[in-house]
């Protein structure tokens, strides 16, 4: 579920998938296009505020301030959910690294709200198989990143009485592998192909992928969950570049009899270095880690968090910073609750009046707070967590 | 596991793996071409000799009549078990019909006495996954095929306390899924179209099953059979078409770190209408099943089994019957344990002397016998059947 890196860069078409994120010319992600290219839908106000109602509750800052932007099917597990259906969440993470990093967090910081808000089901998915693949990690690795990652999974906050979180080493098989081979009746090598651009060198081990990441969209792959309710919909949070995945999935369930998942998909966190710049895990300054010190936290915002200001306070009072690239801000926009505030920056810092320093100062106490009450949660987390399989 | 009709016939080459099994302009299999082509060895008669020194009993029928004539690695195997080092059997079935025909008998018979002979563990895999994938079967059919297919195995007679019979869709995951995925990364998309001849258009399920296949051929796919065995060698008695996944999993398995399969291979049981025939699910009288009555058996080889004797009974006496072309005289080859009777219808058919009606006689003699202890012994096999997962 990660980003391959260093591919597709340069002044070709932009290209978005499970494994590569890249923008036409090195330049920023046209959401707008992308919508249009995969065929899913823009989130409009109508639809927030018809969530704030159904919920009572304010919507996520994500919904709110556009982070997530694009869904398939949403109205329609609204619809269900205001006629008294229940529907379930499925997200999931490939489990990569050791630590997370703040991108990592923000599916699960916004499915954690969206399970609060409906009080629904949730299914976690950890790719550790996928990862053994792509990454050529050992079984064992890719288990041992799974059950870390599960830790900083469940640090976020799950309601543990509705939360399923499953490794696929671990609970492939029974009916989750019946659905497996159901879906990969009815997709051909060549479709694979349009879709995730695989090639005749790869494995046929990631050939085989895309069924695994399909078919928890299902209620008939978790038995012991929704066991005689085949029809129960799915609402998948996850970031836009997996939405492959869910296309092929959605294509392929009415064909098995199954549901079509809705999805509700975020644009990408940006790395320190700015929008364009990647988060890569051999640069460990080019993002903020649920690891680092409050000391590590302060150096690389001071350092590193790419400034919309000017290159000098004169023209800076002058001009104001260009908020459109100020990393500072965009992290701001992401963590920062308090819509006043975030509006107050928003007009200081674009007229000028106030200074790169001081947004950053704000920043540094924003993350180093997320962070902490992260890692106190994190650390409450036993190996004998009930909900984790 | 089983031969897809109707598919590469006429002038080309032959064509022999798991789905097409088909000789060079509609002619009989070249066997030596394929052992050729294949890179496997044949079993000469001190290989035969071993085997019988080693295991102090007769070699079986299919092993001293060349119906098992080709291995791989097979005196490594003896050499082992010399040592006293054990080993165990895998075997298995695609389960698409209902009933099982003679052919279908022939690796189970031979297995059984293998695991007698040699005392050893035997694992028997149900391919119910494959059948819903190639033969367009629902999960639910493919499964109670493999159900009911067990039964007819287990009517072979195997030893209760040393075989495992499995259906995948029951067995995969764990570390069976495990190993799918190591043997997955090893291999390529191109790799298996160059070894099955998979095209785009085939489904990503098939390009995902040569794994599933591969598996069991490692004794850490079974660790309540064989934990901590890890170095347990495999032998695999299966029928030449099989031996494509078996070139596979042994090109993989040092990669992965584990020991290669060793193979011993049967050529292939011919249809009642002659060798260039094929025993075809729709064409009832292509074969005897398992489940034909006497008069069954009676008549489809009276009327159907083709005959290499000679148009009149003047020209008979004269010519004598044709022995390569006629199969009674194959039959009975195959089943027919007194060598000695045997020999005595080699000759004095093939001089003359004896008519087709009397070799006929004595096959429905030998199969009616068969078929009728068959069926007393799947008769017994219960649904609790101890050994069946």
């Amino acid at each position: 579920m990660e980003k391959r890196e260093g591919e597709g860069e340069g002044e070709e078409e932009q290209v978005v998938n499970p494994w590569t994120v890249s923008a036409k010319g090195g330049g920023k992600i046209d959401y707008d296009k992308l919508i249009d290219q995969f065929g899913c839908q823009r989130i409009d106000q109508s639809l927030v505020d018809r969530i704030h109602r159904l919920t009572s509750r304010a919507p996520h800052v994500f919904l709110r301030r556009g982070v997530f932007f694009a869904h398939r099917d949403l109205s329609e597990i609204l619809d269900a959910y205001e006629r008294g259906e229940k529907f379930y969440l499925y997200t999931g993470r490939g489990p990569s690294s050791e630590a997370l990093h703040l991108g990592h967090l923000i599916p699960f910081m916004f499915t954690k709200y969206l399970q609060e808000a409906f009080k629904v089901p949730l299914v976690i998915q950890l790719t550790d198989d996928e990862k053994c693949m792509w990454k050529n990690l050992t079984v064992e690795e890719s288990q041992r990143l799974a059950r870390e990652n599960a830790k900083d999974i469940i640090a976020c906050g799950f309601d543990v009485t509705r939360t399923f979180i499953f490794s696929d080493f671990d609970y492939v098989g029974g009916a989750f592998y019946k659905n497996m081979v159901k879906v990969g009746k009815c997709v051909t090598y060549n479709k694979v192909v349009g879709i995730f651009g695989f090639t005749g060198e790869d494995n046929i081990g990631k050939v085989s992928f895309p069924p695994v990441q399909a078919v928890p969209s299902f209620p008939s792959s978790f038995p012991h969950l929704f066991g005689g309710q085949d029809n129960l919909r799915c609402l998948i949070p996850c970031a836009i570049d997996q939405d492959p995945y869910f296309r092929m999935t959605r294509d392929v369930a009415p064909r098995i009899g199954y549901q079509k998942p809705a999805l509700i998909e975020s644009s990408f966190f940006p790395a320190m270095q700015g929008e364009t710049g990647k988060m890569s895990a051999s640069d460990p300054n080019s993002a903020i880690y649920v690891t680092d010190s409050a000391k590590e936290i302060k150096n690389k915002i001071n350092r590193y968090a790419f400034s919309g200001g000017q290159d000098s306070i004169e023209k800076h009072r002058e001009l104001g910073a260009n908020l459109e690239v100020d990393i500072p801000f965009k992290y701001l926009s992401f963590f920062l609750d308090d819509d006043a505030k975030l509006e107050e920056i928003r007009k200081e810092y674009g007229a000028g009046r106030m200074l790169t320093g001081e947004v950053k100062q704000l920043l540094i106490q924003v993350l180093t707070e997320l962070v902490e009450r992260h890692c106190r949660a994190r650390a409450a987390v036993t190996d004998e967590v009930s909900f984790w399989r």
